[in-house]
């Protein structure tokens, strides 16, 4: 595994929620093989059984953190059922997911691709994992091991070319327009859309369409009157529609899977 | 206090939910205390003042986490009054909550109990506490001195055979019928009951009644269709009703405290 | 400066909320600066562009976390435009907040009191800050090397006597009465307001009027009967209304901002 130096962190994404203490055990499960192990929780309100989010985030998210650390990431409609998990490499970073589609967008670029193999948890003493948490008995161990420097990805995987891709399309571009969809809602009610800076970087002037509205690019939230509406390039790369200090979400009537389409008015 | 070697770790378990910084300043106290603490956070989500949640979350989670740690609980709407406070030792793990029912699971077979002496607080040098926040004043410090290794629970504690019974009665068990309750709702709307899975060992053909449905048993959530009903043991041993990709809570119209009952269709 | 001495934990507070990666992500930047961190999330659920509930928290929990450590406080409507971010000093802790009347409470009687330089990220190497996410691109870097203490704010800032001051105005007090309001509401419907307990310690017989009742004063929650309404001198040191075991924000009908009036019925 060229490129990997384990940095001792772990971040977790999961639909978990906050009730219970599903994300609290597989730290405990980490920490006790693991003990320096620093466990982040990336995100635990995820959709349910919706891996997009996840994977949008992560792919988003992980180079603010160090190089060497494990990515988690669980929203796992199939725990049970015969769905591989797949251990991906790239930039220095291990991400680990069940092969659902949930890494599309990481997986796309990644160095290498590995599925994780079935005697996995027994290589590593772990015993035999549960049918309905394998966040705790297989993702959360395996992952203390990797990030520990103990073992790499091909120790416990098989490299492979084969994997379920991502849920979402790509973007769609033509001559000056790109149509995409909302991936998320953040607490504000900015709708977070998945239309990359780079789609629209020639636009002379750029208008989002959204919920039967046409709204203008600016720099950042502050330069509308509190209640108007704008679209922005936002802080992780991708237009963003928001609503100044209010709820573009709520305004708009808009979701996750709302359609957006960014036209280039200087163009036809 | 034969059998304990501190980890460095506690686990904190509350109902003060995420608004306000309450479950974050008893990290704080603690750390001031012992640098090298690692906290936890188990679940602050649990029901404000309804104890059974938290003491069957812990008695199902702690073996999960290092031999060594510390787990604070408090569910407590008799903070201020005569209530005490109960060190327990169980499986070289150390549990201390308010003496209110909360720990009862974890009581029934605990190695030895104690019950927190109205001067510890002076003992460790924590000052005088507050009327109303106890988890700040008293159950951080101590946690902390325990598990920095610096105090054993009979330093700051009396030995005791008495405490307050658990609230949720144990499931009632006869020829081929187990009748038990709801013990809590996960965040997706699975319903948790408080069935362990030896009760039902010998059943031949299991059936689940629960909201006026029989619902089969099967392995994992994937065995069903999307918006199939399911019952199965889950990953902490008891007996869980699903609906496969779907709320069961809401399909069922069931929450806490709702009845289960297990029938082995093979008996009579 | 005197008087620093970094002990190498961070706060977080934000109305970020849950959803999305946004604090975690300022710890991923923080840990890659500064692995030895120890960052303590305070609260995220700050109400959306609210800053006085950030301040008022902020303010009374400081004193239980380590001499030394760096508070980072974003609840940040203006973000992106003009507003300056301020440095304070006080009792050994380092404060860090947009200049928009948040740290109103901590600014009163602080220390020293910095602006921090715009080209701050410049000079830790921090390269060209996004606009729209001042919380990973400004503040964490910042915070992490004061909390490892490569650099003091002096470093980052030129000292000021200017700021914004806080949102609310400080209770008014007059022969037997003092008029506050409701800062925040916690997890148990408790309404907790902006009355300092030296403000009425020489109240003889103490009554709380709000949303239309007269409520009288208590040492703690469990004096009353269940459905009771109290007030009291809660654990942060100033007055709260409380129903026992229920919500006194359903029960009341209040809210953040609501009027709180304590009348000494021994005065006229």
């Amino acid at each position: 595994m060229t490129n990997w130096q384990a940095s001792g962190v772990i971040t977790i994404t999961t639909d978990f929620g906050h009730k219970g203490p599903f994300a609290a055990v597989m730290t405990g499960v980490i920490v006790k093989r693991f003990p320096q192990a620093r466990v982040i929780d990336l995100a635990h309100d995820i959709p349910a059984h919706w891996p997009p989010e996840a994977g949008f985030w992560l792919s988003r998210s992980y180079p603010y953190f160090p190089t060497g650390t494990v990515h988690v990431a669980i929203v796992d409609p199939g725990v049970g059922t015969e769905r591989e998990i797949l251990l991906a490499m790239k930039d220095g970073h291990v991400f680990m997911a069940p092969d659902n589609g949930l890494l599309g967008p990481v997986l796309e670029d990644a160095d290498s691709i590995y599925k994780l193999a079935h005697d996995a948890p027994d290589r590593i003493g772990a015993g035999t994992p549960s049918l309905t948490f394998h966040g705790r008995d297989i993702f959360a161990p395996i992952a203390a091991e990797i990030a520990a420097g103990r073992i790499g990805i091909a120790d416990v995987g098989d490299e492979t070319s084969q994997w379920t891709p991502g849920w979402l399309e790509d973007p769609e571009s033509s001559n000056g327009r790109v149509a995409g969809v909302v991936v998320t809602v953040d607490a504000f009610g900015n709708l977070i859309s998945n239309i990359d800076a780079s789609l629209i970087d020639s636009f002379e002037r750029p208008v989002v369409h959204i919920g039967g509205h046409d709204i203008s690019m600016k720099p950042t939230y502050g330069r509308v009157n509190p209640g108007e509406y704008l679209a922005l390039i936002n802080s992780f790369g991708v237009v963003e529609i928001a609503r100044s200090e209010d709820s573009a979400a709520t305004g708009l009537g808009c979701e996750r899977g709302a359609p957006v389409v960014v036209i280039d008015k200087a163009v036809g």
